[in-house]
């Protein structure tokens, strides 16, 4: 049995952002030396999430202005009266901080059109992310 | 090898609710003895669900206000005519049923600002929540 | 331990529709012969996801009409300049790509109101289904 474990930082430079993330996950499951099994990646923030897409410019800036469509950004909420993010923490949410990959032959089983994001809410700021792997 | 398993409920007291789970999730963690791996926290119902966010109640009432902006509430749903709570169900394939957290050093790895919530879209009810945990 | 993985597929018929999986995936369960631990269902497709709701044609009815509410279908969106598709990849990141159960016993814990769909939304295609299971 295998259970292997790291951590990194992705820093962002805007508000509103997606970071393609793929690239660092993939090099920690080669390092990790597990063949077979689930890869956890996770981000323990309440105001950036995590996404699976394509990694198109055109449907990025789409899906940056789907966010403020779904949460209206500026509205009153009451979080506001303290830290004025609460239609990031709401966003978080809807796309949640928690994505479970097959790893099969030693490869992370994404799609052709499938690329990990980091969705930055309130940046800029450095962001943690895990990756979690067990199997064999 | 460890896998852990352990079930627990939570009474709901009101229709639309948020229900802070953390606590039991911990104990459960603690008692599981696995020190490294992957803990699955998973809802098995269709009207309610799970999310990851700030324990601050003004952002609580802005959730949950959110939750009828998203999906209107008491619109003419088809499913309505058979089980008044189309709505609940809607919702509840938004934020979805399972999260999966990793375990670190026998901790769940949690950021500072997040809290694991049973999201009640259809009570009061006693709700149904299952751990698993799998690593060693 | 056990680490066992199988793939299927699963033919679509519309533009947009569930379609209903979970015989498939208990078929899986059974043959691996794991009684204890996690299963992952993965959908490598950025225009296809997954949902657990209830099995009844109504709220299908009504979720196929949400989502075309949630994510306008027609809009101006800018990938749609390079692949008509831009609504199909927005509602995809709602929902996801990646659901994780407990295993228990040698079964899928789905509870009584749970059916695990296929969310088709750019078809009619053939899509790919990963189960991947870890434990023992």
């Amino acid at each position: 049995m295998g259970v292997f474990s790291q951590g990194f930082t992705a820093k962002t430079s805007k508000q509103v952002e997606l970071v393609n993330i793929t690239p660092t996950v993939k090099e920690i499951i080669a390092k990790s030396g597990v063949r077979e099994g689930i890869v956890l990646v996770y981000v323990p923030h309440a105001t950036a999430g995590l996404i699976v897409n394509e990694n198109e410019p055109r449907l990025i800036k789409d899906f940056l202005d789907t966010l403020k469509t779904l949460i209206p950004w500026n509205k009153n909420y009451a979080h506001n009266q303290i830290d004025d993010n609460a239609a990031s923490h709401l966003v978080n949410s809807i796309f949640g901080c928690s994505i479970s990959f097959p790893l099969i032959e030693g490869k992370l089983s994404l799609g052709t059109w499938q690329t990990i994001f980091l969705v930055e809410l309130d940046g800029p700021r450095t962001r943690q992310i895990y990756v979690k792997i067990v199997g064999e």
